[in-house]
């Protein structure tokens, strides 16, 4: 089968109008990669099978693409000629991507000096207005909730419920991708609240079988886990640098229905993970993506997730190419030789 | 099907030993996007189908990585403890992955202060050993091959066989994609010339019908174009910019055999189509990608391709992400607004 995106082939579980005209980049059908290395290190002996669902892969290289299709084609269909959004930067790239694509104009809220280099790289180079303010994501999505009372554009943040029903596009794949079984665990950062509310509904919905949800969040941007709002707060994982989940409750009660649980993990754990994955895996992710790893393996170590024969699954929600500065801050500097054989040689000696 | 990656895929198209162990991170499957908007502006009313083959949503952010999975799974079958690659950073970033993966030590050669920041920052974050030399990427080649002969080690730029063997798969995906027939034209960038020699072995091998074959060099460093070597290659193509092609003579031949022509576009002319394929199709990809579409739209204008009822396929061979720099440099600068209702209301009015 030719792949054409989530809403051409998991359409019918959507409440889309017949007459909307599908606006794609034919995100989705991103790689399910099995651990080569990793799954016995975090658990030997146990047998774990761990998967990664590598949702940088996708067109804008994170997993809001799923929920952008729905989103923006709804909004043209709606007769929308512009839409808004508030990001730390991956749903900035995704929303002006696919506003690009339809002709649409686009406005980005972001938080000043706070978005890693390649979203705010991306979003421009698409060509979306960029609007750097003096807040917090929080802040932003506060004047942008406002904004379309006031004026006649689409808002396309995760409060869209269109967001929600492409993103659960995601369960379904996963789902397939295992044949045809959902798997134990599903681990996944926790910013916003929009991808594990849309992951919950959407096993719910495929009705083959129903994972037990582990939820991460940076400590220092933690308020699911602490049961309260974090007014400043503070992570290198950027994308999940939120202080007030828009979804907060819908994220609880999935935590809840599904027997899962919430952790933090702190800064170090999350670059510990993302070192991790890269070196042993080939994976190459934004910090934020590596905070469900860590999440995995504090609560292994805790005794709290029993790996013994489990199938798990953990989203990679961002590419590591969204974030390179970090790479470099973290990384060794290259080694500088001359163009001559013979140092290479020696180097080697 | 599950996708397990282009040697699971196309294994029985390629002459690996049954006992070789695939080392995959499930590359390959890239979608094939169909131009929204840019068919008709390339060519007004002629009924072109155009599309773009998206290579950067392969898991290290480009084409490379359908080559180097056959090219390391060799390599670990004939026991190599270590790889080596000169690179202008794709090939880089993508050796250090699959020698993560499967535990080996990977060195790349890259000449200094010329590669785009995502790629060295990948290559750094996978582990790889990243030497910086004093030189070109032709002369990094140069090293690497000769130092293969003094020490054991495996060299995987594309002069390695298995390199040309893996990046064919991306002609039989192409042609099953379009629904088991080849394109018309097929465009591409041609650098070290290693992708041009796959693809036109693989439509050969495939048998679903040939394209006439569109190479794009940069004016700065066109040695094919031009018949001669070219000592300081300079553009803004970082990813092409080659001045002594390893693949020149197969590149030739390709080029004659399908009935094709490679043609020189300026950095004006790259950055244009660049910006075009953002603004217009929301494709962000690093500024060398651009150059097939530079190409055509320099032949469609000369007259030289006739666009009438044709399937043409672009090949966008790296991601956007691979080089934020450009986007920082070429688009405007973020708005700056304090977090505050009315100043956004104003900003709209």
């Amino acid at each position: 089968m030719v792949w054409s995106g989530v809403l051409d082939k998991y359409g019918s579980y959507l409440p889309l109008a017949s007459a909307a005209r599908i606006i794609t980049l034919n995100e989705g059908n991103t790689p399910l990669v099995e651990s080569n290395r990793l799954a016995e290190f975090v658990a030997p002996g146990a047998g774990l099978k761990l998967y990664f669902k590598y949702e940088g892969l996708n067109p804008t290289g994170s997993f809001k693409d799923r929920g952008m299709t729905a989103a923006i084609t709804q909004a043209v269909f709606e007769g929308a000629n512009t839409v808004i959004c508030a990001s730390t930067g991956n749903t900035a790239a995704s929303a002006a991507a696919y506003a690009a694509r339809s002709g649409l104009r686009c406005l980005v809220l972001v938080p000043e000096g706070k978005i890693a280099l390649g979203k705010l790289a991306a979003s421009l180079a698409y060509g979306a207005e960029v609007i750097s303010i003096d807040g917090s994501f929080d802040d932003g999505l506060k004047m942008v909730r406002e904004i379309v009372k006031r004026k006649p554009i689409a808002l396309v943040n995760s409060v869209n419920p269109w967001r929600i029903e492409g993103q659960k596009t995601g369960a379904f794949e996963i789902c397939d991708q295992l044949g045809g079984v959902a798997p134990d665990w599903h681990c996944l950062p926790v910013g916003n609240a929009g991808n594990i509310t849309a992951y919950w509904m959407g096993y719910q919905q495929y009705e083959q079988g129903l994972p037990r949800l582990l939820g991460a969040q940076a400590s220092g941007a933690a308020p699911i886990v602490s049961g309260k709002v974090v007014t400043s707060p503070e992570t290198v994982a950027t994308a999940i640098r939120i202080g007030n989940p828009a979804r907060w409750r819908e994220a609880v009660q999935a935590l809840d229905d599904s027997g899962g649980t919430i952790t933090a993990v702190t800064d170090e754990e999350i670059l510990n993970a993302w070192r991790l994955l890269a070196k042993m895996e080939g994976l190459f992710v934004e910090p934020a993506s590596a905070s469900g790893l860590a999440a995995l393996m504090k609560l292994v170590n805790d005794g709290e997730v029993d790996p013994t024969g489990k199938r798990i699954v953990i989203v990679l929600t961002g590419h590591g190419l969204k974030d390179p500065g970090i790479a470099v801050r973290e990384a060794a500097e290259p080694l500088k030789l001359p163009a001559d054989i013979n140092a290479l040689e020696a180097y080697l000696e």
